[in-house]
């Protein structure tokens, strides 16, 4: 292997001595670097590429960890983890006890921010200003912000105090022209009348050319560099005011995000200000590597994939393909749906409904609790919204959740998608917590199905009954529906015997009916009968069931949510009602944040596969009986 | 009596029929009703004020309930609720089995949306003229949108969408210039430009003069409208581009909002057109009320007042205003602290902390999820922030609490004001739901203090520990703090045993200690010697006092607070989890939303006095035992 630049960088002030050309040789092999990591265990590899130079020149510039740079989503931050210390460990990213795919203060002091939802970077980066200015302190604070996740209500909010304050501090705009697929909203437009409105875009088209042509890790930083010196020499966009500006903050012209000295240049006026700077940073997703620029979508949150063709395995079909299909079904024979999704057309699967139904369908962009509210407009209107979310995001609209759907009982049907543990992207994104916040919601019905067909009646029902519904599905591959699925209207709270036992009885919900079953079966060859029951419904929960259950020795609750609040605690108040002498043993997410991993890894360490449903059952069978 | 105009109106299409100046007599019979109506029990008299004139000029131009106005909070409605059949029964407004003090669907088909949290109006509007255009119907939707409301991520969000979409509809921005105490951030700033930009201020402030002339309930409105008659002749705004504009909506000039033809004028140019219109209508908080106009932040939500003076009685000594002596106390001794409200000042407390210590106060706006972004980067920038906010609006910030503070540990204290029942402002308003999705959250801890001294210990512990902290209490007056109090630092998770007994164990949380010591007088009457214990941690719980409660024949729990997900079930849990025979019975509030009322009249009609705890305990005591 050739000897590199980055195999010497042990912090990044070690930037400083580099001349720009010698940066953009750096961020050619930052580049090489993240796309050969992340092709063998996936990661956000097209925000990552955009943001190389940007990420290098910030460095060059700041004296961090002194200086704070704040990431919203830290799922662009790559290059910052390969130059603060983490290169030997960057083959690990987002694999149990690896690296986080995300910025993370626990695992370095450069990391600032725990960012892994989008939106927040701007409100800490205030709040770490006005501390400094307290102490009197001069460090930089640098917030790093998308053009998508600036569209979130919460960046608008901490712009409005930003302006109002005047705190110096510098906003990056990392402006892609890209949202997690397409980017939406009137800002986005803003965003690329400013993009369009000096000479800058005729330019890059023209590099775009240059760069295509390097192949697909070509080192296309340097030609980059060299074709665009001197060709951004105004600063100041003239005659155009920006909405930041409107609100107080210094707009500079946008810069070629990928010429490494132009954004230094932006970056050291921003910084020598007294004031909040914005630099208007224009990027490629995916920039630098031929499949991701060509495929941004894709990249942006990725399988283990092919390096040289940049060619990703078939997906495998997912629950989240599997409402979608069962929502196509349901409008295909007529009900009157219109499907949300807040900017993950492509995670939710909802891409061939959009492409079906398009006047039924709306991306609101990063922006949940809008998306709620705009369900329950469409609601009051007469039409059977669905809002596609993940468990995790769903946390946002909590509030609208409660207020704008529920208090009205209107007929609002929450996918909630990822529920459970989600693997790879960790603890931010893990959906530990629906299960509690929309059980405690008066009017609210939760179904957990246990299959995809399961998941189409779940559906079904939720059109059938009306009012307000959340369906918790997991991030798991699935058999699909099958063709001539009869679909069934669940009784409400009424739930399933999946295998008959009088000796205990385990109550399962949604995806954790299939490892109960296989530990049933594996207790049966110890001599003891278990009955498992699909519980199906977490709101109302079946007390006809847990009642039947108080009756044998043991209950055991299995949730793939966290057990503070959980649906185990629901069937514990009842049976401690009851005032039984039947023990009741909750299993599900500890009260901790849970680290990246594997699903299944991490399900075998929380004792949720079969192997540890019956190690916690028999540890329990063991224990004396209470007097 | 004299005969009154209102009393002929039975749906807001009779006001077609009338002339603007009948129309402004009509505004001034509704203003003395609702100065009258909302002396009797309080209200939200300030906002309602302001926007008589632009609800009568909305109605005059629409035709509802076939037409939609969804107000955005709806407490600056109570002029709607008089003209849309509710007059009769506009005394009742606010206190149990009346009006409601909001807009609600139930109490009326003019009702389009539960309005109780600001900012949620554009959306829920947006969705409701997607529905519309499905439909192929021709409704106007008018969404009226206050100057603070706007400035929440939520209202950006949708404008953002609006903006894209360019649904037809029409954003009556309601612009007092306020918001619940002085409006904040930079958009303020940006609508006060543009009030400035013409003439309008320089007429305004001479009209001022001619209405407070009028005494406190003077007949200013017809006279308003003579001198205004034809003086804003230019709608469009020359030479502005704003915010808004720059998002794609059409903006009108500002009109001034108490000339009922100018804003009729507007509303129709506004409805005539294909796109989204903003009509920027300027008012006057309390406009009509001298007293009002005076002290808009008194008349913002104000009790009971004498109509004539506009005195209010002393306000008593509340639970927030223990929680600030004790801030101002701890930073006084050097607690490197720094308040954060959420547009709350007045109603949290905080004005003697912004008064003493302005640099280490900030007033976000109407911005909650921002707040606690601002806080965690003041925690990581080492100072200990404390975020006072209403249980109810926390809500919106969930996500942030998590993913801001709890994951990466974070030193801020969140002081969860009108925990519980709230009373008056009712359904919307309720602190039910906190308990539960705090407790849910890994890193949390949570004390429930049972008295203002208690309060004052536990601000003390949690600057003492560190760590993400929730600091409960409800809305209700206390004991002022002693002057020589002497500060504990609370064990964790330890609970205090305030009553001996070993018939029944009452576990009880934060308020709920006092009926839970009544309720064992009561049934010490009885012969029931029961344990009192004042859990004071939500999280971590007491086990011990629960074990130990176990042996007795009956555990109680007692919150204010929702039982699903609560407190009680992490007890009852605990209680399951060792197996005895003991039962427990949980007391809180059940799974449905809460009217408004009195919090006495609640906590008795809930069961969550003394008389009820008592009723519910010998009940559990007359039930056969489990087999």
């Amino acid at each position: 292997m050739e000897p590199r630049i980055i195999d010497y960088i042990e912090s990044p002030q070690d930037l400083h001595a580099l001349t720009n050309d010698e940066l953009e040789l750096v961020a050619h092999e930052v580049r090489e670097q993240i796309v050969s990591s992340a092709s063998l265990h996936g990661g956000h590899v097209a925000s990552s590429l955009g943001a190389v130079e940007l990420i290098i020149a910030c460095h060059a510039e700041l004296n961090c960890p002194h200086d704070k740079i704040v990431f919203d989503v830290g799922h662009q931050a790559y290059a910052h983890k390969i130059l603060t210390g983490r290169l030997d460990r960057f083959d690990t990213l987002r694999t149990s006890g690896g690296l986080s795919g995300f910025t993370s203060p626990e695992e370095s002091p450069y990391d600032v921010h725990w960012s892994g939802h989008a939106s927040d970077a701007l409100s800490v980066a205030l709040g770490l200003a006005r501390a400094r200015d307290l102490e009197g302190g001069d460090q930089h604070i640098v917030a790093v912000v998308g053009d998508a996740s600036i569209s979130g209500g919460m960046s608008f909010e901490a712009l409005n105090q930003i302006g109002q304050d005047r705190e110096r501090m510098v906003i990056v705009l990392n402006d892609n022209g890209m949202a997690i697929s397409h980017n939406v909203g009137a800002l986005a437009r803003h965003l690329s009348e400013l993009r369009a409105s000096n000479d800058y875009r005729t330019r890059r088209d023209a590099l775009l050319g240059t760069l295509k042509k390097a192949g697909p890790i070509g080192r296309v930083g340097v030609a980059l560099a060299e074709s665009t010196r001197n060709t951004l020499k105004s600063l100041l966009l003239p005659g155009v005011t920006t909405i930041f500006e409107q609100l107080g903050i210094t707009c500079l012209a946008p810069v070629n995000g990928h010429n490494i000295a132009a954004i230094r240049r932006a970056l050291r006026r921003a910084l020598a200000s007294s004031g909040p700077v914005l630099v208007h940073v224009v990027t490629t997703k995916g920039h630098g590597y031929g499949p991701a620029e060509e495929h941004p979508k894709r990249f942006h949150g990725v399988g283990p994939f092919d390096t040289t063709t940049g060619e990703v395995p078939e997906k495998a079909f997912l629950y989240s393909d599997a409402m979608v299909e069962a929502l196509m079904r349901e409008t295909a024979n007529g009900a009157d749906t219109f499907a949300i999704t807040a900017a993950m057309a492509d995670g939710t699967g909802l891409i061939p409904f959009r492409e079906t139904y398009p006047s039924r369908y709306a991306d609101v962009g990063i922006c949940e609790e809008h998306a709620v509210g705009l369900a329950a407009g469409l609601a009051a209107g007469g039409k059977r919204p669905v809002f596609a979310i993940y468990s995790t995001f769903l946390q946002r609209a909590l509030d609208q959740v409660i207020i704008d759907v529920a208090l009205p009982k209107l007929n609002v049907i929450l996918c909630v998608d990822r529920a459970g543990i989600v693997g790879a992207d960790g603890a931010t994104h893990n959906g530990s917590f629906d299960l509690v916040y929309l059980r405690m919601i008066p009017n609210m019905h939760i179904i957990c199905p246990s299959s995809a067909n399961e998941l189409a009646s779940a559906l079904h029902t939720a059109l059938a009954l009306g009012g307000p519904f959340a369906i918790r599905y997991p991030r798991e591959a699935c058999e699909p529906l099958a063709e001539d699925l009869e679909l069934e209207i669940m009784e409400l709270g009424k739930s399933q015997t999946v295998r008959t036992g009088d000796d205990l009885a385990i109550l399962a919900f949604g995806n954790m009916v299939t490892p109960a079953l296989k530990a049933a079966e594996a207790l049966s060859e110890q001599g003891i009968e278990a009955r498992v029951v699909n519980m199906r419904w977490a709101k109302p929960i079946d007390l006809d069931a847990v009642r039947s259950a108080a009756e044998t020795k043991l209950v055991v609750t299995l949730e793939d949510g966290c057990l503070l609040g959980g649906v185990g605690e629901a069937v514990a108040t009842e049976v401690a009602r009851l005032g039984t002498k039947t023990p009741v043993l909750t299993l599900g997410i500890p009260d901790q944040f849970v680290p990246h991993g594997s699903i299944s890894e991490i399900h075998h360490e929380l004792g949720l596969d079969a192997a540890g449903i019956v190690a916690s059952i028999n540890e329990q069978l063991e224990r004396p009986a209470a007097s």
